[in-house]
């Protein structure tokens, strides 16, 4: 080889081996979070779980990421989005329930009377929820939910419910992801209304979704089918306490990483805060009403006191909606 | 390029394509299984599911195979080892339990008296279990079930339990993964004396163990640690008609393959069995009493009987271990 021809092979070879840090560099992974100290503790923590020089370094099979749902991936107002679909699963079924139209809170979600069905609690709300998401199979079930979700648009936008998914949180679940962490939801809600569209809208898989449930049993039908029913009756409420009962449960590891919104993620986010070695606790706080809502001590959802007391005691990452999310839904 | 250096360049890059397939044919994923019907039914499965140009194809991420434990992947004679565990942990915890002594079925079992145990029945065993199993953290839990499995010997071959696992179901488990599967274990036995050697032994993470569940409570200490504790009390038995329930409430998706040895997982196969396009349903039939042992319709472990009946009638593989497997155990 010429020494010419040395040179350029040389500096092709050069550049070739800048290709990755050039790529790395330019493409950013949490594109839609400000900078700041909110998304640099985020960066911070990544780094050092995955870095084999560093103390804190955390082996990928221990890299679990649980993260509460209604109000931290996506919104939750004016009412949690599983309870819009109890509503509309309720005047979907009245003409086969002529009774609901003299029985509360039946009469209420008919009436469109909200008042009479805010005063009905939770009592109320756990009649209708058990009168919409049981007494079928868990096939017909999962297709109820998924035409719902096809279909159902939110008030304030408009839109379909998944459109309200956060697009910082996406980001952060994918950035997540590909650190080689495995990403959970651990939700209050119903487990069924979110299996059928978390892969496709999170990347999520049903078996990285936690939630409460109904109690299921098995049928072998007279032609010899088997089917699973879902009974009138909560096997298990998977909030506040019942978060780190039920990660323990399923995933039989402590997270590393925690992400809630409210009093209802505060127990998920002790249990992971408790663990040895690298921690991280998020809290979405909102605050942003123009784009999206503003809530936290007095809210009738996603109420978040207690929690925000301890995130700020021991140093807990608070993201500012309004501040350190540059966009919060992708349609923006 | 002279044309003799052409030929050259072609032979050398017909040979590197062929490496491939060589080096496929040279490994054989199931060395320990013997060429035959059961081998057979095995690879031709596998192929079609994962052939894209097969209408048997199934997307990896559907690719669900679930195996109960004891006596599918590793032996369960002369009792369930998780028993043995129980009746060790009785002694050991006698000296703080002076009632024991005349209280039983623990004096049975401090006595070794195997008759009079034996006639405590079933719930001489859930009290033997209540008492060894729970009223702990959970990671206590983890320690006792780690220590023990680390140093306790099977009274026949006088190894660690843990060398009894199928050398055979350690290559079909390996082979699966290998083919996109994503492997489970399902098993009536209770999963937080599984998870912590799983992913050493069988190469299943904690998080894909499901099994029979003892009810936990979330406590926060006064020194603010929050601690995890496992209550005398049953959650779930994950045995016959629960497999399929819990395969719904932990993976949200239907198997396409399961495999099992008894009437317990009767009805994981019949709902594998249910699901649209390839399937695959396995029982392990206990027939070599010089190598394992040779049980199934009158058995006190694993009892093999209505199960057994379906999958001749149905065609399901039925494992012969004698003349199945070339091997049965690694130390063999």
């Amino acid at each position: 080889m010429s020494s010419r021809r040395q040179v350029r092979a040389a500096a092709c070879l050069v550049f070739l081996l800048l290709v990755p840090a050039l790529v790395r560099a330019q493409t950013d992974p949490l594109p839609s979070w400000n900078d700041g100290a909110t998304r640099q503790s985020i960066v911070a923590f990544v780094q050092k779980v995955t870095d084999r020089s560093d103390p804190g370094f955390v082996p990928p099979e221990q890299r679990i990421a649980t993260f509460d749902n209604d109000g931290t991936l996506w919104s939750e107002q004016p009412i949690y989005f599983q309870f819009a679909f109890a509503l509309a699963r309720v005047k979907a079924l009245a003409p086969k329930h002529p009774e609901w139209k003299t029985t509360q809170p039946f009469k209420a979600v008919l009436d469109g009377d909200m008042k009479t069905l805010g005063a009905s609690g939770e009592k109320g709300m756990v009649q209708l929820l058990l009168a919409t998401y049981t007494g079928m199979t868990t096939d017909e079930f999962t297709k109820i939910a998924t035409d719902w979700i096809a279909t159902a648009q939110h008030p304030r936008f408009k839109r379909p419910y998944t459109d309200l998914v956060f697009q910082p949180m996406l980001e952060l679940l994918a950035y997540l992801r590909a650190n080689g962490f495995k990403t959970y939801i651990v939700s209050g809600g119903t487990v069924e209304f979110m299996r059928p569209w978390t892969e496709r809208v999170y990347g999520i898989p049903p078996e990285q979704v936690i939630g409460t449930s109904f109690v299921t049993t098995y049928k072998l039908g007279a032609d010899g089918k088997p089917s699973l029913l879902r009974q009138p009756k909560i096997d298990f409420v998977d909030d506040g306490p019942g978060k780190p009962v039920n990660i323990q449960k399923f995933i039989g590891r402590r997270p590393v990483l925690a992400f809630g919104n409210s009093d209802g993620d505060h127990q998920m986010l002790q249990w992971t805060a408790a663990g040895d070695g690298a921690r991280f606790m998020g809290l979405v706080h909102h605050t942003d009403a123009a784009r999206e809502w503003a809530y936290d001590r007095q809210s009738h959802v996603g109420r978040l006191d207690k929690a925000l007391d301890e995130a700020k005691r021991r140093g807990w990452t608070v993201v500012d909606m309004k501040s350190d999310w540059k966009k919060i839904f992708a349609f923006e």
